[in-house]
């Protein structure tokens, strides 16, 4: 044996095991009924990115993740949210899905609620606004909980988990009334005070988030949260798609439009078009479900950030 | 404009876009067939590992893949055949899942039918033996194939693409009887005979497919084959779980046992058991339901091995 045995005591992350095969069970059902809902609905499903010239740029710090290959440096994929508007943009139809694995290397992360590697359920519609993207994602959430709810009672019951089904429409917090209640710690207050699910609207971020022409400094995008703490399930917006809009505002956040050439390519050529859509993360959609006070309990092979990594 | 226009001309490959919506519109229809299966088998569906700091080794040349992250380098994921065998080992459950991305960055393929990033349908069945996972997915391929043509007529006959569903049990064929007809070639003459889809069984490869142990130099291990020279659709096989015979083989294949410490921990842990799977191609699958003559075809971003990524 020339391996040392360092490891051997992450292995009982996987010895104890705790209730996994009952949170694996939700998760199976949570998939199911997504994918029914999009199915219904007429979504075309895409597979998903890992390596690309290009990726989403995140508005906070993470390490650098890319790999080599021939001339190219290939990014791993923080979200498709660049791929998956080009897609929607290339694509005739009422619009896409993708199940999308994402890598960020986090920075400075303490949180109960981040994992290094993560599953996106990423949307993206069509000529879609804020408001059709809102209500249809209002639909999905409330048919995939009546789903889980009614098909999970044994394992949710074991996890001492109850599964209450909010009314459409949620509420809808603007984040500048938030931040006047709350101040900058806006969204850890909100998701403990709420007991439903709820939005949050118009933020200042990414370049892509369409801003509000006649509100300049005003964006038409969203987070849904979860209640009791559980914190943010989703995140998205309409997109813009003018090549002049869009390089002028990765000038206004100092970004290298050499970072984003194929992208600007295609606004230029006026290939890009306008879709709405947002990226709901699996592994906090099942912590919020079975109640599990850190995500790193949701998972097989959890990558929590700062930590050591076992598989 | 600080960017350069070279990439221009690859945006044809999105502005021309072929028939790709009718194709998919199948792989959506296959993806929801096998969810529907894998559902009414009761397997668990797990979410996808990209990066670890072990992945499966192959058998065949790969440029390095990996990334770092604190002190710790981890390698993209180019199958999760370990990650699995230790997820059903720890999991007393049927099965599991994973719609799971890979990422090979292939050395000297000239082929029609390879990506650098694909999808696997990844399975793993407890305690299954060779026959009871070959059987297994006869079942899966045939549903998955009669929903397929039941549901797509129209867009089938726009790509001028015919299903035929093959019949129970698959023909067998060992690798060793089809080295000796056609020689080291047999895979590429043998999918270009046959009429329907085939198994070819006993290949010597990665260490983690089990050994007869009453015939040493054969292998419990399993490829299945699409007619019509579409190539590999398959590849899996019952598993290897016993520490001494793991680093046996690691040992006999010159492989470092470095590269597998949290592999062989569990390992001599005795927490691996004795299980069977395999891993199929999505986009190989779409190819062949849809008859493109190039695996690039199905996919708005295709990586072609040997080419320059456009996106």
């Amino acid at each position: 044996m020339t391996h040392s045995s360092i490891l051997l005591p992450n292995a009982s992350h996987l010895r104890k095991k705790g209730k996994i095969v009952e949170i694996l069970k939700i998760q199976t059902e949570v998939l199911i009924a997504i994918h029914e809902f999009l199915y219904q609905e007429e979504l075309l499903q895409l597979m998903p990115v890992i390596v690309s010239p290009i990726t989403d740029p995140l508005c906070h710090p993470v390490y650098e993740a890319s790999i080599k290959y021939l001339n190219q440096r290939l990014q791993l994929t923080k979200s498709m949210a660049l791929h998956k508007q080009i897609a929607i943009s290339t694509l005739d139809v009422k619009g896409i899905y993708i199940v999308s694995p994402n890598v960020r290397l986090e920075k400075d992360i303490q949180s109960d609620n981040h994992l290094l590697e993560f599953s996106q359920l990423d949307i993206e519609l069509r000529d879609a606004s804020t408001l059709e993207f809102m209500s249809f994602m209002e639909d999905l959430i409330i048919y995939m909980l009546a789903k889980v709810r009614d098909r999970c009672k044994k394992e949710l019951k074991i996890l001492g988990a109850e599964i209450k089904i909010p009314k459409k429409p949620f509420q809808v917090y603007s984040s500048w009334d938030l931040r006047s209640e709350f101040g900058s710690a806006f969204k850890s207050q909100i998701t403990q005070r709420e007991a439903d699910l709820f939005w949050i609207t118009d933020f200042e971020r990414e370049f892509y988030d369409k801003e509000d022409e006649t509100r300049r400094g005003h964006y038409l995008n969203y987070d849904l949260y979860y209640p009791e703490g559980y914190g943010e399930a989703l995140s998205g917006g309409e997109r813009d798609y003018e090549y002049e809009v869009i390089v002028r505002k990765l000038e206004e956040r100092n970004q290298s439009l050499g970072d984003f050439v194929p992208y600007l390519e295609l606004a230029k050529a006026a290939m890009l078009g306008p879709s709405a859509g947002g990226g709901l993360g699996i592994e906090r959609l099942i912590r919020f479900l079975t109640k599990r006070p850190h995500i790193r309990e949701i998972t097989l092979f959890p990558k929590v950030p700062g930590e050591p990594i076992f598989l």
